[in-house]
């Protein structure tokens, strides 16, 4: 009983606190997810980083933009957020940031474009975010996927990377979905949460870092309505991209 | 002999870290602006957030579009990146961020524009980041100006801006340029140095928080090449903005 008097207490001051207290993604992070252990990487100086996936990463870059580490060539999503951030830290690395994501994808459609939008650019570090299509558009009725192909294709597709680029490292970011916001409603589940389950053990038997989005999103519904974080329930607002970024960021050391 | 001895160890132990350790914006200022003693203002629930100024701030932003908040009304330079940050953070405070700065804006084009692009959108917080435009067009022939018509175009604005929103918070942009990089050349010396004291000089008139971009960037330098931080020595990368973003950040508590 004191124990569970303690908890209320502090559940209470916390709760008064918060309509005053800025949100700290570490403490969202360890809020929603303590189960989840960040594994850290280091940048070295001349890397390349590579963020892939779908619209979330796409998010208007110029598709006809060969460069790398500018707005346009970045998108304006969480991988220009991330860059913006990780270019201001680290000036003295000279770093290489590309996106190459496509709105639409799903796993099969980047191993179909890999050769090009992977191998030719020789990441270190590579960003994969897929999924939420793979089951979108089986939902409305333009694919005929399951999570065991998902399964099976994202497996492919990062054995057949690590054939080719053995020492790159990888980072997995959860397919989210922010529930009831649009095209996010009762029919996603629970078969989403196949999906998700999918791409966090590939990320385990990849070794790669796991980016907990969906935990992240829940818990920043607790600061602000669904809406404020994505408009659709898929594509994140300009403070939905931040909280990505900011999580993502925390993959480095 | 002794403290000189020491300065040098001190310096050499931080060049040999250098390539190991990211940058600190805090650092940043310290080490370029001691001197400049920040005012720091703090955010409450409902606020309203103004961006102005010219390109630097504009940076391909929808102008058609009378929203707030969104990377397609705010563009792709700073005012993105600090709203990106601040949304994030403080979610519950239920902001509107808003960017109207426009290419080749002069300190009088703002006087011509303020009903409008000012005082219909009711800002509790007003930052302005002005004057470059005023001596590189001078420069170019296609202006007129001097520093004495900036100096008291700036302060009628403020003026009339102190009389219409009397309780606005002010943040005042040191006008900025990299030396040696493209557009700025030695024509602009020492004539520009008059324009940055004279936006000191009028932000600590007003009691606004000034940001000393100059220094900022002229610290950065040292740890990446003027290129890195400013395609033309006027308009910020994207780690240049991001430079910018952290520096107005830090006048928020």
């Amino acid at each position: 009983m004191e124990n569970s008097n303690n908890s209320r207490r502090s559940f209470l001051k916390k709760a008064a606190l918060g309509s005053l207290a800025a949100i700290s993604i570490p403490e969202i992070l360890a809020a929603s997810a303590p189960k989840y252990k960040t594994k850290h990487m280091s940048l070295s100086k001349g890397q390349i980083i590579l963020f892939q996936g779908d619209s979330i990463t796409d998010w208007g870059r110029a598709k006809d933009d060969p460069g790398f580490n500018t707005s346009h060539s970045l998108g304006s999503g969480y991988p220009m957020l991330t860059a913006a951030s990780i270019l201001e830290k680290h000036a003295d690395l000279d770093l290489k940031i590309y996106n190459k994501g496509i709105s639409g994808n799903k796993v099969y459609q980047l191993v179909d474009r890999w050769e090009t939008d992977c191998f030719a650019i020789k990441p270190d570090i590579l960003s994969i975010l897929i999924g939420v299509n793979d089951l979108w558009h089986k939902l409305n009725g333009t694919y005929n996927g399951t999570v065991e192909i998902y399964r099976k294709d994202y497996i492919a597709l990062l054995e057949m990377t690590k054939r080719v680029l053995p020492n790159v490292k990888l980072i997995i970011g959860e397919p989210f979905g922010v529930r009831g916001i649009k095209a996010v409603n009762d029919n996603w589940y629970p078969e989403f949460y196949g999906y998700q389950k999918a791409a966090r053990e590939i990320a385990a038997q990849f070794g790669a870092a796991f980016i907990p989005y969906q935990a992240i999103f829940d818990e920043a519904r607790k600061h602000a309505p669904g809406v404020y974080w994505t408009a659709d329930g898929v594509h994140p607002t300009l403070a939905g991209a931040q909280l990505m970024a900011q999580a993502w960021l925390q993959t480095i050391k």
